[in-house]
């Protein structure tokens, strides 16, 4: 920690332990992870960042292992070791396979070195990607 | 571009126009992106460029969708507007929706936000995520 | 550290010590962090890199604080842990409060998030944002 | 865009429009910005950043103008035309001046060369920083 | 510009024509680049800039050529296009091929693509490696 | 590790040990590095990222010690520690002293600094820059 202390329900407050609660029920777990109990500093993020979060991360029109897929490839372009191994398993929980791990890396791999090759060309973007994306 | 010139099918040697062949094969396109027509500029890169993205790409544990996807993500992260446009539009392809497009976008912004969220708390990693992922 | 030492005071040459006695100096400490102990091993990067730290971070139309807080920002949203653990510190001694900490965190997590969110749905810039900015 | 339309108000739905009367009422602005008009193609995601936006930019411990400052500042660091030029008006609007602003860019620069030579050179981090911060 | 306005010769003040004179003779050229007509609207940035960059970038162990291809590839790593076309500019004039630039963007590209592999897998940093280096 | 393990060559199959023999022949190494030991894991992965830096790596137009700097400048810009540390010795067995890395080290500094300028004041490209560059 950079600062503060990790946050135990016991000592916590109110509002925080509405938000553990939440958290430990919508995952089915015992404990919240450090993540939780880092923000549990400041309330109001810690807040705001679960009920974003569940939200965003809720099965809709993507599955919730794709979208711990995406938060994962994310992670890894972004080199961020907690949220690599949380999410790691976030999504190992629903379903990603060794094998799938192994191909989200290769993607997240290919698409950083193609998106260099593309600054460093300066490709210009071709006349049928300019328009709107109609689905 | 910031050098060289797109090098269109009738003008390429023999190299370019194989790899040109193939892609627009494998794509069911008439003539390929002018990414590869950048690329042609220095025909070792767009051989291996186009070679290890077939590979990287093709379906496996992951299906062509979840790869598109997984590669728009990270060019959205990384804010490639070419390849943003481009691999937009290879998702939708392959059955991304608007809805499915606007659940990635969330989720690849709510991932930025936490990454930092862990960095500025430097939160432990927990003992749990320490050890190595058994799937 | 990848190569060299941490060179101290007293194996320090000439050209170091002046620099690592105005380090102490200006900023009332008795001995200086490593950051300037590694880029001794080449005296150049740390005689302009002091020199120019120590005119960019003065106080000016900013105040010290902001501008520590500003670095620090950029150093959570970069997620680099020497740099986030020293202008922590630094911000604190002038005056940065927990809650201020917070909230900064927060700010740099949001605009982390809306970047992406902008690059994802690649928005246009507003007929009143692409002229000039007059104060 | 790459995606959908500029949602106006006059065709935008119930939620929508919601969120745009608080937007410009918060704001004291006639209209919307093409971000928040684009982000009306998924109103999940418009409630969502706006309610999260309005929350974390209010003035607590860092008053508005630090704020968008530190939105700006990070904005730069990740190259965002769209969200800096917005940023730097609000943060104009909110008493930022010219000075101010070159200030600012300075500091995002010196950051981001410092975040890179600690890097280079694996700086280990002080003693003094490895614990946790008491403010 | 965000704002201010490109400062020509002729009604920039004397501590920005001493940099501006400085600069042509340096390289040897009729006038200077956007990116010092844009800094001298805050001269102490175009002072300090140009003074830390004529040094960082003059020949020493490292030759001209190879300090600006450095630059380029940075600069394409972090997708800054004023700064890929000023630089390869400057890097062709110091003696880079069209091969050469297609070789540089091979392994910018491949060195992204790596970054990310190594981070997805959380490679353990070898015991040869941990050490510091001696040349 | 995130997963796997570092797969030895006693234990690894016939496709990865033609790999490692090639890796060690190659550079004239006893043992392979971790990188190949956790790619290893996902043999596609190990053939495909290995035939690719081979190919990119080999000097050509530029010799072996400007490409294993250039990868060095990358990972140092994107603060990979792994990747740092494995290509500084890479580096430095091809010829790169002491000298050289710190004048590196302070050139990708410099060009993170000034890439974030040029977005800070949104430098618009001069005309002599935004034609395709002529070698």
């Amino acid at each position: 920690m950079l600062t503060g202390r990790l946050i135990e329900y016991d000592e916590a407050g109110d509002d925080v332990r509405r938000i553990y609660d939440d958290i430990k029920q919508s995952r089915g777990v015992k404990d919240v992870n450090n993540f939780w109990k880092a923000l549990a500093n400041h309330p109001p993020t810690l807040v705001r960042t679960w009920e974003s979060l569940k939200e965003v991360m809720a099965p809709g029109a993507l599955d919730a292992r794709t979208k711990e897929m995406i938060y994962l490839a994310v992670s890894i372009s972004n080199a961020c070791e907690y949220c690599i191994r949380s999410h790691a398993r976030g999504a190992a929980k629903q379903g990603m396979t060794a094998e799938m791990f192994a191909e989200l890396a290769a993607v997240v791999g290919m698409a950083n070195e193609t998106n260099r090759l593309v600054a460093a060309w300066q490709v210009p973007v071709d006349e049928a990607f300019a328009g709107t994306l109609q689905f």
